[in-house]
């Protein structure tokens, strides 16, 4: 039978993906790296490929997306696996989003991987990590990285048709177990501009954003070489200035964009004031395409980190997770989110 | 009797100064651009130099100022007047800003012009624009460009002793009289920050900022072309840009400067909203270092730009300035800030 159960997580950039020299393949103007996050920021996917569907299908979170309203960009991946195994059947998707309720975090790269993960084994093929990093690359950028656990980073590449821009692993999930995430929601709706509608403009208009590229070439390096080290204190800097000149680089594109809020100070400033009152470095933040900070810390500071961030009159939530595992298939049917019996959708109850 | 008073207004930059390559002589890395305002945004000031007084005294807006602790920066072209006139006395300051109660607006450029413009007369001097505007520098940057009214470069010049960085008048105050500057004051308490800081941590640690001083070498000269040729929609949209890349490299900077609130947010939306409704822009948004908006427009759509302002929540007050001749010297001794007759300081009833 031509069905397969995955998860993926969500990974937390610490140089971003901003911007595209080649839209259609998703190609990116510079390196980034991430970490993997672990089973907190996680999405389940169930592809079944089946002779009785007369068009693909998908359910997203318990609901039917209707595909013919062009909404199909992350489903590209399912188009380039089925070409690769010579495979004409449509499929049908059904995935979940297991982040908790108020995350604030709605990120594309865990469903991604998930799908490209299931979709491969659905139909039977084995590819390389190179091979399905350069196909989550294709429906959703940063999904790239989440085909690895641990440390990861995006090449950007050189070659105009991206067979050389995919991600590798920098190190594993357990090179660093001291190392946590604290998530500080600020905003919990929907963001008002996408991703790549902003990457765009940024590219088009920035005139500073030259400069950030020419700055990150350097950066890269020092923070590959900070995590590999364990050197928190340069790697938790590096990670903040690197999110700062992101947002820089947002607010100098016309129109600005601007996803830093009141809430988001607060964040940076709390942050600003435990590292100085410590005398040292002992947290990192980095904000993505949104308000909500994500703050790198060691285990030991997680609890004052909290308490301290609950003074934040703009808090709405605070999550804390660790360094995760790469993809991992599910063979328990029982998890699946199509029943392999008749083949109807399920939901999962969070 | 050594004593004269003049008025200066404060300027409204549209290419703003942002960092010194000179820190004691207060030479800029870039040229500016500003408009002088109208007496809405005007200082007071009277100086008396008196053989009486054992060393110089200054009051400002009412209260006597303690010159021993270090604060006598502004007050630096005073020693260099006094010199330039071989004159040996000390003297006697008071100054006031007659700003609206809540203008949020608390610039040092009108006190420092009113302060040279009023020295160099009390001393007997006759000096050119040229020459009070390098005096004026001196005691703050911005000042250098409150000694002329109308629309405003200052120079950043060459030499190393300061002597080509002095502003000069483009247009005078009459040259575009629909013009009109809307404050929208969303916070009124002091900053944080000082600008004097501020500015230094930015050239010394945004790779950004290097890009800002070549993107500015372009747009000044196209924004000059667009305030002589009167083309609003052009000098508006490079006001804005010019806003966003200073507010880009500050948010750039180790650690970040983030002057920018919720509030300031909400006015950038606003006019972006109201130019786009317009289908042409209309008004132009610009914040110094602080997060409350100079908008410059247009006479006719200032009752809708104030209408639309005051639906946001953080809104605390509006004020509406023309643009504005240079300093004037006061005869009416009645205005004087000393009694001619006495010596004794006076308080202004605003």
């Amino acid at each position: 039978m031509n069905i397969a159960t995955y998860t993926a997580s969500a990974n937390i950039a610490v140089v971003k993906y901003w911007g595209k020299k080649n839209e259609k393949l998703i190609l990116p103007y510079n390196n980034s790296l991430s970490f993997t996050m672990d089973d907190n920021l996680q999405t389940i996917t169930t592809v079944m490929f089946c002779k009785s569907l007369s068009q693909d299908e998908l359910w997203l979170n318990g609901k039917k997306i209707d595909l013919q309203q062009g909404k199909r960009s992350h489903l590209l991946p399912v188009d380039l696996i089925r070409e690769k195994a010579s495979i004409d059947l449509k499929a049908r998707i059904v995935s979940q989003n297991c982040f908790p309720t108020g995350a604030g975090f709605a990120s594309s790269a865990s469903g991604v991987a998930a799908l490209v993960c299931a979709t491969t084994k659905a139909l039977g093929l084995s590819l390389t990590g190179q091979e399905l990093s350069i196909l989550a690359r294709q429906g959703s950028g940063s999904a790239s990285r989440s085909v690895y656990g641990g440390f990861v980073e995006w090449l950007q590449g050189e070659r105009v048709d991206g067979s050389d821009s995919y991600a590798v692993q920098i190190a594993p999930h357990d090179h660093w177990p001291q190392l946590r995430n604290v998530i500080a929601v600020v905003e919990t709706e929907e963001k008002k501009i996408s991703s790549r509608h902003g990457m765009k403009t940024t590219t088009l208009t920035s005139p500073l954003y030259e400069k950030r590229l020419e700055y990150l070439k350097t950066l890269v390096p020092k923070m590959k070489e900070a995590v590999l080290k364990k050197d928190f204190a340069t790697f938790a800097e590096l990670t903040m200035r690197e999110s700062n000149s992101m947002h820089a680089s947002m607010l100098d594109t016309w129109p600005p964009i601007m996803y830093l809020s009141d809430g988001s100070r607060e964040v940076i400033y709390t942050i600003e004031n435990l590292n100085s009152e410590l005398g040292k470095i002992v947290a990192g933040y980095t904000f993505d395409a949104g308000p909500n900070a994500h703050i790198y810390t060691t285990q030991e500071y997680v609890s004052i980190i909290k308490e301290r961030l609950q003074k934040i009159s703009q808090l709405k939530n605070i999550l804390v997770c660790q360094v995760g595992e790469g993809p991992k298939q599910i063979n328990d049917e029982k998890m699946f989110l199509i029943d392999p019996k008749n083949g109807n959708p399920k939901t999962l109850v969070q």
